[in-house]
């Protein structure tokens, strides 16, 4: 039973980005899902209590906290930092920084969603660089990889890459339950000689590192092997990681628009479409990763999870739990140790 | 009426890849298609002549040329330039340099088939690196768009990319049709400050190369809008737009076999899967952008396509088909008139 208390920035959208409504509504599904969960629910108070109203999943569970700012998604993060007093996003953080919410989950910014986090929660010890690792969805039912860094840091710094290597194994231990995860390095070619001489180097640091440690360095991986259960740990800067997210995103959207296409180019099709139309949707909705579940924050004192900015209710819910269960697991506070031991080490 | 001949690397792949009866069908496959083009298959020639036996619309019209040494996938490029002789790769590009042939078609290693690419077929006045381009299937029924560099250089330099904007421009024209293209350079947001600073720079330089140009600079744009129909061009370093390329390859794997999944999940859904069987088959051929049709080389005195390493029969007739078809609309002479208009202005 999660019995944690996740704070939610409600207001993190903006354009054509989830609606306050739709974000209420994901909070819900995560609620039934997580009956012992409680949720501090930051935006408009007005236009909160509203939507709540409509949500009786949520009666009792979810507190208001008035923060009617929201932070653009075309602001700088630098601007950001400068005027956020009040904005949904900071209020939010500012939760778990008190020690009100055991975790943070926006659908906003993500600059300035990391630009605050560090702000507000700090990094934990020795870590250089934080990272947002994202759950990518696998061949193998019931599997799921870590993928990191996927847009935090554009850099590409063999000992921030290092870094995350231990970071991801340690989420994939915590968060995933694999006792001895194998960890690649994202390049272009599996052969040594292929790619960046910076992916060169951190091979070779990320090698050395794991000596002794508890994950299992495999080397090079390409980015079609993600998915293909090679790995439990995807190792990338955070352009590269975010391109690739994307990428992945922009097909599975367009694999969509043509299963439906498909589906309607005749009256056979049409018929098989309708009785089928149960186990896709089921693919369907776990066919994104990037909307799937949500971005987790690794290397700050706080949880933080970044939620689509154009997620639905249901991949919401997702984020939301995703936090819930994390929080419950202690990733941070795992992460902290073993970030410890590796310095003493 | 394309009547063009093209020379065929028939033993470009090795291990898993694919077998050169496979490569044979490929051939007939694009045969049957372009009943007016011929064909310079270059490998082992017993072996060749058994499977030519078998593929009757190839009669007459394919000539063998005895080329039994093979590029090996994990070769390092420098050590296939000194020993390249005698391999189908390099012969079949000596066919092409020789003038017996108008375009080279390839599954062997990309990076082997670039350098010898270079070397045999010199770079065309002005060009500072040649990339690698492939067509990116979109939402839009019938349309496709230009990604490049796909994988020949991994550097992110400015001028490249500035260089890559003006060849993708010709390329959309010229293979696609579009009169004025709109280019997109991939960033990992579109707000102009997103990105790296090399990003930044080569987004200015385009913008001032566009103009006069008959082609439209529309700024950065995301890897998730690639298959959008936001541009007909997509710019990028050969690192990034292959880890794209590879990126999308891989989810369009795993949803197939997720679909292959669901359609297995239960009587109704096997039911509808053999209604919607053939639907669901001519999506599937599409999916792919690297296995769909090939990479075709760009910035070089010659036209080389380099189909995938693991590809099928029908992937390999697209990737001759196409060499054939932008042969005929002669895509190199072209652009080579094109690139020297830019530096005469």
């Amino acid at each position: 039973m999660v019995a944690v208390t996740i704070a939610v920035d409600m207001m993190g959208g903006d354009g054509e980005a989830a609606s306050l409504e739709t974000l209420t509504r994901g909070v819900a599904i995560a609620a039934r899902a997580q009956p012992a969960a409680r949720f501090l629910l930051h935006g408009a108070a007005a236009e909160l209590e509203a939507a709540l109203a409509a949500e009786k999943d949520l009666a009792g569970r979810a507190e208001i906290r008035d923060a009617p700012g929201v932070v653009s998604m075309d602001d700088k993060p630098g601007e950001i930092l400068r005027n956020s007093a009040g904005t949904s996003m900071a209020a939010a953080l500012d939760s778990v920084a008190a020690g009100a919410a055991r975790a943070a989950v926006s659908c906003g910014n993500t600059g300035a969603l990391m630009a605050l986090s560090v702000l507000k929660l700090k990094r934990l010890d020795g870590v250089i660089r934080p990272a947002i690792a994202v759950l990518w969805p696998s061949v193998t039912p019931g599997k799921q990889s870590v993928v990191l860094d996927v847009g935090a840091d554009v850099r590409l710094e063999p000992r921030n890459l290092c870094q995350f290597a231990a970071m991801g194994a340690s989420f994939a231990q915590i968060g995933l339950g694999v006792s001895y995860p194998r960890v690649g390095l994202l390049n272009i070619g599996s052969e040594h000689h292929k790619g960046k001489s910076q992916l060169q180097d951190a091979s070779a640091m990320i090698s050395e590192a794991a000596i002794g440690q508890d994950f299992d360095y495999v080397g090079f991986i390409e980015a079609n092997e993600i998915p293909m259960d090679a790995v439990d740990v995807v190792v990338t800067d955070g352009f590269t990681g975010n391109v690739a997210l994307k990428a992945a995103e922009g097909t599975a959207r367009l694999i969509k628009t043509w299963m439906k296409a498909s589906f309607q180019s005749s009256p056979l099709a049409r018929a098989g479409g309708l009785l089928a139309a149960g186990a896709l949707r089921e693919m369907s909705s776990n066919l994104d990763p990037g909307k799937g579940n949500g971005g987790v924050f690794l290397g700050l004192s706080g949880l933080v999870v970044k939620s689509h900015g154009s997620v639905d209710a249901k991949g919401f819910a997702a984020a939301v739990g995703l936090a819930a269960q994390v929080a419950e697991d202690q990733l941070i506070e795992r992460l902290a140790e073993s970030l410890q031991m590796d310095r003493v080490a």
